[in-house]
């Protein structure tokens, strides 16, 4: 990488940490800038607007998810495997990348979804692009008989979306430490292992 | 009541109404008093901050959400039942109420569980609240046999949080109309009711 490419680098983590604390809607570029130890104008540089940064951190955010979330996973056969090992993962990722504050693309579904705006369609984009990920798994564990009776795809891809959004809300708002793991036994329960889902 | 109090009323709905729209946590004074037709002065009467703002509105959401939500499912006998009941009128309420952004109190769990303020302090007491009437609803449904074997209270109230916010995430940002019917499906599937959860 060239300097300047270092330098982005160096910004979109710093925009990605405040991210994670504030929300992608409510990143600004001078806050920014002060974290990384930079001023306003060469964080304009590279970001030339807000929403360029916004983009761009988000961008950054996904980049991560798929190596926290995703390709950890990939091992794992396709099918119920996969989507539980995704499961975990994605209910520890930001503790292990470093956030803070939590996901901000989790957050960044309600802080966009009124609006109609660059930023807006690439989180729009970015959920409708991993929904089909998980409805596309959770089709090859129907075919290959690893659901409960009854369980459809598209229900399974909601109910791992909604696992998500209750334990982060249980965990960071509510300061409930057994929250993940509630969450995992719950998926458990719900997708016909035996574990009691307490 | 006098007319100051029907002024404030006056508002507080113009103020949730932006908040639907905005999230509470994104709501300023001079914006709710332009869509209320008031001065900013005028505003500062009625809250003199926009923590206080924030607070009222919250407390005003809460109201409504009590009158569409909880009020009409109290007729139904306890336990699943009423749970039932509740998810219906919970996937539903903004559109009877008339607020076109969803949710505000959904939305504010992630956007205050990382402050220490006031208005934070107030958005955990909703949460704290709600889950343990949820909890305790789960439980008379548990000694009444009503769940499944190791469906537990916990995880039952976790679970409806959790379609709450992938139905709303699905309907507004992914614009999918039938994202309320398919949680409220998987809810009576997940709950042990026979319909398929497509």
């Amino acid at each position: 990488m060239g300097k300047s490419e270092i330098t982005r680098e160096a910004l979109l983590d710093a925009a990605l940490y405040e991210a994670s604390l504030s929300g992608i809607a409510r990143l600004t570029l001078a806050p920014v800038a002060a974290a990384a130890g930079r001023s306003k104008g060469g964080l304009l540089r590279h970001f030339p607007s807000k929403e360029s940064l916004q983009i761009a951190v988000l961008e950054h955010a996904l980049s991560s998810f798929r190596h926290y979330v995703l390709e950890p996973a990939l091992p794992m056969p396709s099918g119920l495997p996969r989507l539980r090992a995704i499961m975990e993962n994605w209910l520890s990722w930001t503790e292990r990348a470093g956030l803070p504050g939590g996901c901000p693309i989790l957050s960044s579904q309600y802080a966009f979804d009124d609006r109609d705006s660059a930023v807006c369609a690439h989180v729009r984009e970015a959920w409708t692009s991993w929904q089909s990920y998980l409805r596309r798994q959770a089709s090859k564990a129907q075919e290959a008989s690893q659901l409960p009776p009854g369980l459809t795809p598209e229900a399974l891809a909601m109910l791992m979306v909604g696992l998500k959004a209750t334990a982060q809300m249980e965990s960071r708002l509510l300061k409930d430490d057994d929250a993940n793991r509630r969450a995992l036994r719950l998926f458990d329960h719900l997708t016909g292992r035996a574990e009691p889902a307490n």
